[in-house]
């Protein structure tokens, strides 16, 4: 697999953590040195690995929050 | 790869799509007939392809939920 190269800009929220330390947390990523997304995703404790996940435009979140928002 | 049994119990909400018809979607899904999880995910548009996702519990969606009511 090739080289992703990743910066967590930002740390924004954990929603849960399981009992090896893994961390499911809404981030600031910027991938490959592009602009910063959003990205909901599992983590190591030391951030060196990672899990599936998702990456969410601003649209995508201002959605996903009102989606939220009327549960 | 193994085969994955789902089944989209409910569509809860759609956060995009693009020019293929993808769309980005929160469900409800049922994974090997395991009980329903929430779903956050890319689908083609009649629901036969995935993209990759992330699943989220009832107590993570509810962290979702204050974290992002809070940005």
């Amino acid at each position: 697999m090739a080289k992703i190269e990743f910066e967590i800009m930002e740390h924004i929220g954990i929603l849960s953590k399981n009992e090896a330390g893994w961390q499911k947390e809404l981030n600031l990523v910027s991938w490959n040195k592009r602009q910063p997304k959003f990205d909901l995703r599992d983590w190591s404790e030391d951030h060196t690995k990672m899990g599936k996940g998702v990456t969410l435009t601003n649209e995508e979140l201002a959605q996903l929050k009102d989606i939220l928002a009327n549960m």
